[in-house]
């Protein structure tokens, strides 16, 4: 997940969550069937029983190993899942998407002066470049360090104080919001230094960026992700160093080291994988179940987010071992490039252009593994009341909530949602997200088996109920 | 802290806290006078209120930064220690010890061969050297992964399957016994395969040992420590990356390149930092406050030990801030080498073997600077009615607890505690200190203030008791 979802999240996710009420208490009669209820019923069940999904976020983790994007496991990970896609008897096709492929280099840093430094001592400093950015030299550089707690304070500054130094945006990621359900909340106040951060010390004449990694965990854990191109080098240091830059800055001049040679490789062709499970009345009609597949290169991207590609592929697993024939087209996709810029699915969205009146809805999971709440989503209210059995079903393991969302509720189905297609996004616990999200510690052990089953039934009763009731929903 | 003082808290913590009870109920009326007790209570709450402690605790870690055995910052921090204790009255004397100089350098792993493996890719392990062990070469080492569970397993293997591998001894901390305040339990399990797991790989010829980190955290972060030397090459990956290689281990073959490039640099002359208070009555009678200067490299060395060092320090700013005098010398230790040998608490017990009988107890903390319980205390249970009135001042901030150990609570002290000296270790809340301890994360913020200051309280009333209550302690 990058930061255009936190900007949403930062919208919704402070409100009281509502749950679906017809206003007028009317039914609609005819949406969801008893039969399609049934189906439902035993889909969820064999959802929360199953171990395709942990399976599938295994190899694509500890095999394939990390997706960044425009790499060779990247490309592994097509052929396995377009392949494994084919196996469970969908029609798929490879959506050629020219991708960047920023290879990450050395990294390192260390104060070489600072206040009561001991002599031919240096303090390291732990760091990660931000992706896509520019290197420094490969011997590094060399500059006085300047902390600044905002966009305002490097501002006021001025040219004549930032011109040359190394800036640190030193904004804490608010762990108590995290840990009161605001994760997204605080990711987004954050996250905005990582964003725009490096672009603002570069209009000023930095020499380079940094920034106070957004995340909540205390293990001096660097954590990387995307930033706008700002023509000076850029990256991440943990809270520990940021506190200890800020604190010696406090004190006297600091100079600090730097080097983060990474290389931007040749753009490449990856793919979006789209498997169609054909619907057998309205095969035209398209209900999206997606996660995406490309993941940064520190961990093994586990939460973010092969997790939500193996969950939208057992949606398709579980209506073929069900003999579930769903009335509506079923398209699994796994997302390129969700990370390193969204050229995925902004491809998507222009080839598919002509049919976005005839995709019915679309979900993405992009907010890891935990156990889901229910979905965000972007619709008309008016379509709450035909989601009622839905919830009924999803209620037994607490999945149930539906909140409405003002913006798109993933960054890839954004495109989608533009064009007015009702989109959901899995509504995980987030509370711990941010501790792991782009770091080295994005691993599998991270997932819990039974809460990932959970995203699973989520995401395939969801997908199962919006390709075969009765009629769309309204949009 | 290494891993004799686990040993000891594997025998201690299991059992059932005592408190100090005269069995037959009598009062040793002249121990503690009532005078002594106003002070005692006088010097608590002027410690509970002073940040003293906090100001050097973040003067070792964040300005002098981390204190390897043989390093610059070890040898100013000597420095700086010694002339703040003569800053604060005391006669210092600087205890020459030997140390070794052993230097960290590039340490890097990746799986270059593994079931499943996409083509041209590799994964890569995160992992920390052993301190003093043997290096890789510069350009590392190439060979097959073979994991154990236990010494047991190892040796079952035999030479044949083991000879010529990279041994990988997959042993997990025990978390929920962490999680129980058996922390110390779980750590001595687990470390000692740290210790002498390079040992038993390298008498079956293994090429190089690693071990899965000894810790709680889930952060993909590698705990180094001492191991005995062993002649092969021996790291920590972490518990991840532990996870990682067992599973692709139990699918097929693992080949793995590491490259632990240390450096052994020539043995130096360090010192321990004694600094002493002398006694008005008893000045050849001795109370020994204490903790290790030295710390591991990986991070700040924060809660191992800059604040135990801080803790003692601060018995002596109190003492001085309170124009208190105690009987006996009150003899401030700041130890050398406690992580990667002890020759500094060795070269203490030789050269003062003399005076042993004159030491009239000693007291370290090496636990981390979480709540204090109390104290562990290696003394004659006839000790314990004498030292009622001291466990009443604790009392109002919950650190009254004795609890008697059949081991010497502290590395330091352990000689002493083996001449027959009374021994006491502070008892901290130990739950989450092996999420940090010997790792990049042990730094200044994972102390939390008021916690330390508890510490240094507890460290005071107890050394100030011992130095002026009427009799030393029964040996």
């Amino acid at each position: 997940m990058r930061l255009s979802i936190a900007v949403a999240l930062l919208f919704v996710l402070n409100q009281s969550y509502l749950s679906a009420q017809n206003p007028q208490g009317s039914v609609e009669p005819n949406s969801i069937s008893p039969q399609l209820k049934s189906e439902l019923a035993a889909l969820r069940d064999a959802a929360l029983s199953d171990d395709y999904t942990y399976q599938q976020t295994a190899h694509l983790t500890d095999t394939i190993g990390p997706r960044a994007v425009g790499s060779p496991q990247a490309q592994v990970a097509v052929q396995y899942v377009a392949e494994e896609l084919r196996r469970l008897g969908l029609q798929v096709e490879l959506e050629a998407v020219q991708v960047p492929h920023w290879i990450r280099g050395v990294e390192s840093a260390e104060l070489v002066e600072y206040p009561g430094q001991a002599p031919g001592a240096t303090q390291k400093i732990v760091l990660t470049a931000l992706g896509g950015n520019t290197p420094t030299p490969a011997s590094g550089l060399t500059g006085d360090v300047i902390v600044a707690k905002s966009f305002e304070e490097l501002k006021a500054l001025g040219r004549d104080k930032v011109a040359g130094k190394i800036v640190l945006f030193n904004v804490p990621f608010d762990k108590q919001k995290a840990a009161n359900g605001l994760a997204g909340e605080a990711y987004g106040e954050a996250v905005a230094y990582r964003g725009s951060g490096p672009k603002a010390a570069a209009e000023l004449g930095a020499a380079a960026c940094l920034i106070r990694s957004v995340g909540g965990a205390d293990y001096r854990l660097p954590h990387t992700g995307w930033s706008a191109p700002a023509g000076i080098p850029a990256g991440a240091v943990t809270s520990e160093d940021a506190d200890l830059i800020a604190r010696l800055a406090a004190q006297g001049r600091v100079r600090m080291h730097v080097a983060l040679a990474s290389e931007n490789g040749p753009e490449t062709t990856s793919y979006n994988v789209i498997g169609d499970l054909k619907g057998t009345e309205h095969p035209e009609q398209i209900v999206v179940v997606s996660g995406h597949l490309d993941s940064w290169d520190l961990g093994t991207g586990a939460i973010d987010d092969a997790a939500g590609v193996a969950v939208a592929m057992e949606t398709a697993h579980l209506l073929q071992q069900l003999h579930l024939h769903p009335r509506r087209t079923i398209r699994v996709i796994a997302w390129m490039d969700e990370e390193n810029g969204g050229k995925g699915h902004d491809v998507y969205a222009k080839e598919h252009a002509a049919e976005m009146a005839n995709h019915a809805a679309a979900i993405e999971s992009d907010l890891g593994a935990d156990h889901p709440l229910g979905f965000q989503a972007k619709i008309n209210p008016a379509a709450l009341p035909i989601l009622k059995p839905v919830q009924d079903i999803l209620q037994s393991f607490g999945a149930n909530l539906i909140h409405l969302s003002e913006r798109a509720p993933g960054a890839d189905i954004t495109p989608m949602a533009k064009a007015g297609v009702p989109t959901f996004g899995l509504m995980q616990d987030n509370r711990t997200y941010f501790n792991y999200h782009h770091t080295a510690a994005d691993t599998l052990d991270k997932i819990v088996p039974q809460e990932l089953r959970e995203n699973a039934a989520a995401m395939a009763v969801m997908g199962y109920a919006l390709a075969s009731m009765a009629e769309p929903l309204p949009r």
